[in-house]
């Protein structure tokens, strides 16, 4: 099955993106998870229509407008997005493929900065999907940086194919980790060392870990690394004022297009975005 | 007095404004009533946050967010906006002014077309404002054609300055009108004939009505005429990301910069408007 529209993000932007292409009756499938940023907000009092409601509260209420129509949800990760002319493929972990005529990019922003030599190294010895990659390592020694639920989980994959795996637990809660794994507590990770790849992480503790790979699990990936060749423009995906990117068919709404990082604006473009959307999805039906 | 933040326009798009600026601590004049496209709406099913609204209560909703800030709010009509350099003075209708430090445009669109010929012979026998230019045409004979309720005051007075009024009822409910007025009904006004000013308006019946002036009192006027020098895109202003118009410290949000005519959106570009009127703003104070 190809949807007419896949959204990459649950958050205000991407909720109200489904919205608007249900009502205009298009098939729609999100991928991602509530919006810490929204949930975790206690007090918010700049959305027009409540006064003052909680973030969780206001979440609910999203979901709860989408209720009544058919939107196919999944927590799976996108891995990258291809462009492949009349429609896109989106790669999931275990690298199965979905298809979308037309893409909204609503990942939100990911504010932590990138380690020192990251963006150097990758793909030379730092990845961001174990799953998808742990095989290049079997039988070495590797090092999983953990920010969030689904590390402690790639790290017990990546335990079973690879010879070693060490956790550095930045998710700061009680992970359940299979046995054999090192679990480093307490250390802050600053960078990478390294020739041609990356060979050591370093703390700000001063101590160095070698290993032979490094996975980065943390929730929201560059957007040039979702979507190669997706223009920028600093840290944001450019887009014109129909929310469109430089791809053919690919929109991009929320916090993700710059600042304000704000929910009115968010679910504004994502609006908009949809809206385009379904245009171009009546132009590439006629043209066939 | 001088405002931080006069917004021209009190739908989705200025209250979303306003209540921005509010949260930032600036002060805040609303020029305008209630948008009746809103308040006209029976069912609005995509407004994030609620399932199924009337367009009514959705706009009591609205104002009750502000309710608990210190918001101006004016019926006033503002004539003209002229950009001072750093401030911005607004005119009214008895040519009084309102200076604002920066100036928010959330008017809407207007989606009836031009009479015929009403470009061309714009101040030239043709206008906007019969407070402000009823005093041009003493003694002589004028055609008030009227499509909102203020057309009916501005006829009023108009009589009682020029020689003689004739009213075309175009607000299609029954209208108070002071004697001596001729009242015109169920005739649709074409456009305007002359040679150098509009001398005869012509009906889509064939009749023409000839007079020395005519005021075509409406609810929004053209971008252009509101601010002289604004950059257009088509019938809409022109704005970058930052909702930022071609004049500096004047923004614009909603329907009034273009497709889709929506509210969230509308909301959305309010609060991008209104966030960075204040960073500029703040530019501004640090230059005095």
């Amino acid at each position: 099955m190809r949807y007419d529209i896949a959204i990459i993000g649950a958050g205000p932007a991407g909720l109200s993106a489904a919205l608007n292409a249900k009502i205009r009756n298009k098939s729609v499938i999100i991928f991602g998870e509530d919006s810490k940023a929204l949930v975790k907000s206690k007090s918010i009092k700049n959305y027009l229509g409540f006064t003052d409601i909680s973030g969780c509260e206001l979440n609910d209420k999203f979901k709860e407008s989408l209720t009544s129509y058919d939107v196919e949800y999944s927590k799976e990760r996108i891995q990258t997005v291809y462009a492949m002319g009349d429609y896109f493929a989106l790669s999931l972990k275990d690298n199965t493929m979905v298809e979308a005529s037309s893409v909204i990019v609503a990942t939100g922003i990911d504010l932590k900065k990138d380690l020192k030599n990251e963006e150097e190294f990758f793909a030379k010895g730092v990845n961001y999907c174990a799953t998808c990659d742990a095989a290049l390592y079997k039988g070495k020694e590797v090092v999983v940086i953990g920010y969030n639920e689904e590390s402690v989980e790639e790290a017990n994959f990546t335990a079973e194919i690879v010879g070693k795996v060490s956790y550095v637990n930045m998710y700061k809660k009680g992970v359940k980790l299979n046995s054999g794994i090192d679990v480093i507590e307490g250390e802050i990770p600053l960078g990478f060392i390294g020739e041609d790849r990356a060979s050591k992480l370093e703390f700000k503790s001063g101590k160095k870990l070698s290993a032979d790979g490094f996975f980065i699990i943390k929730d929201s990936s560059k957007p040039q690394r979702l979507i190669p060749s997706v223009k920028l423009d600093g840290n944001h995906i450019w887009v014109d004022n129909k929310m469109a990117t430089n791809i053919r068919g690919l929109y991009a709404a929320g916090d993700i297009t710059g600042e304000p990082y704000q929910i009115m604006k968010a679910v504004g473009q994502g609006q908009t975005a949809s809206l385009n959307a379904v245009k171009y999805l009546s132009k590439l039906k006629k043209k066939d």
